[in-house]
């Protein structure tokens, strides 16, 4: 299933079912199912958002299920606004995670040139979210080298702490997309977190495949376009450390918990990198794809 | 006002009074005001924790100050068990922060020896958050460099985004203690996520001072003991970016949200800069202490 949260679009919706987050899922035909109308329609309960039917594990998955099989109706996917699919408790990112990234962040952004022997590992918060055609906020005042990332997200679905990297991934409630925006002229004394962190530098979606339609999450052509130009475009095969070694590592000795979101890692291509280096400017669009997933594209805004 | 959150440990308490997570407020004698109970009684609505406080706001708060100002029943500290004051959206962490501990920071931690320009800012996950009383747990096989921290915490009352220095202490909420955690040895390529997210690697409280009572947060006294041994004895004062520099900071890209935390850094005195270095072992026990909020004590304990 391809989950979402949306707003009805719909200029003739009432204000108030406009306003309120709905929980939906994408089907075929670039349709979208209003999951929350239909369980009321059929009178069964289901929570009223993503986070929600994470955290009620199986179960409400089966209604979910059953809902959809009944030929429910539906709305085109262009008449509603996409938002983020959830707003994750923690947000974990993976440096320097790509073969050739790891050279190129070397080169330009004083970085080890060694591969990293473990996962290198950041926070972002979760006020730095913004959903599909969210605005990443460009504010010339503090960055003049705001960057992309096209990143393979993992939602965590059942609590993890210790768990080995055999079992990791029946911790994986699906996948999504982060694009982690970073301004390279904030890290501070070498942390990202400011970096990173900023309100709108963790565009988010457009849907969480669940994860049983990606069986090798390792296997997932990535790519990210700016302004329509190819910017990058590997797969994620090519990872350092994969998503079942990343969940053992970080669930080593933090604990995940539903909701929460590994971004990880970039491939090679980031604006640093490039000959000149280029960076994002108010007006460009950023486009990121992941095959099985979808694409998520962001306009970037002045924000000044 | 002294406010906390605490669990009922008479032994005659029914299993379900025990075990629910209660809104408090410490008075004069170490005594506990239970305002939940108090709230019931007088049928006046309040928020059921500390993070529903925070965010009603200051009629929420005047409900508060007229149940405690009525001479409430109260039990003796000693008989409660105290909680983490809230669970924060997020903690911001500032690094390198007091100009002793860059001086020892840079001899012994790999830090530039120069004063930084900019607050050096990192994440602490919301899962790294323990109580008082709470363990900190030290897993051998992941650590042998398991240091201290005694930090003044500002806990968020009004969100913030792009506020002036000038005002931005009117967004705080209170102040308490956090005690910054930190496994040397797991900084991986420079990040300090892993190195300082770990799971009961925030102890935090006791309690939340509120602002009132603290007109200028840069004239207290913090200090840190090991076993009753003196390792941390400073003031606020010396910090280089204080509590409202920061909040300008961080608020320039980050929206502070209602019970967000900053961690705002370490006075000199921690294990990594004893010569030769110490570092924490099973059995060892942490008191960190501020003046006008108290003393939060942590028991170290073997978790491999």
């Amino acid at each position: 299933m391809h989950l979402l949260t949306f707003r009805i679009a719909d200029p003739a919706a009432t204000a108030e079912a406009a306003a309120a987050p709905r929980l939906g899922a994408r089907l075929d035909g670039d349709r979208v199912a209003d999951l929350t109308a239909l369980a009321s329609a059929a009178g069964v309960r289901l929570p009223p958002d993503l986070l929600g039917l994470i955290r009620a594990g199986e179960p409400a998955l089966a209604v979910v299920r059953e809902l959809l099989a009944g030929s429910p109706a539906t709305r085109p996917l262009a008449e509603v606004s996409l938002c983020a699919p959830l707003r994750p408790g923690k947000i974990v990112g993976v440096g320097l995670n790509y073969v050739e990234h790891v050279a190129e962040s070397h080169r330009t952004l004083e970085t080890d040139r060694e591969l990293p022997d473990r996962p290198v590992l950041f926070g972002k918060p979760s006020t730095a979210v913004t959903g599909p055609g969210g605005p990443i906020p460009h504010n010339a005042d503090l960055t003049k080298q705001l960057d992309w990332e096209c990143e393979l997200a993992v939602v965590i679905g059942a609590p993890a702490f210790r768990v080995a990297e055999a079992e990791a991934l029946r911790h994986v409630f699906g996948y999504s997309i982060v694009n982690d925006i970073s301004a390279r002229d904030q890290r501070r004394s070498g942390q990202w977190f400011f970096s990173k962190g900023q309100d709108g530098y963790a565009p988010f979606g457009p849907v969480v495949v669940t994860a049983d339609e990606i069986p090798d999450p390792q296997r997932l052509d990535l790519s990210l376009k700016v302004n329509g130009e190819p910017r990058q475009d590997s797969n994620t095969r090519h990872m350092l450390f994969g998503v079942a070694r990343l969940i053992a590592d970080i669930s080593s000795g933090v604990t995940l918990e539903p909701g929460d979101v590994i971004a990880t890692g970039s491939p090679s291509g980031v604006g640093a990198g490039m000959v000149p280096p280029q960076f994002l400017q108010p007006g460009d669009l950023v486009e990121a794809t992941i095959e099985r997933i979808g694409t998520l594209a962001n306009p970037v805004v002045d924000a000044r």
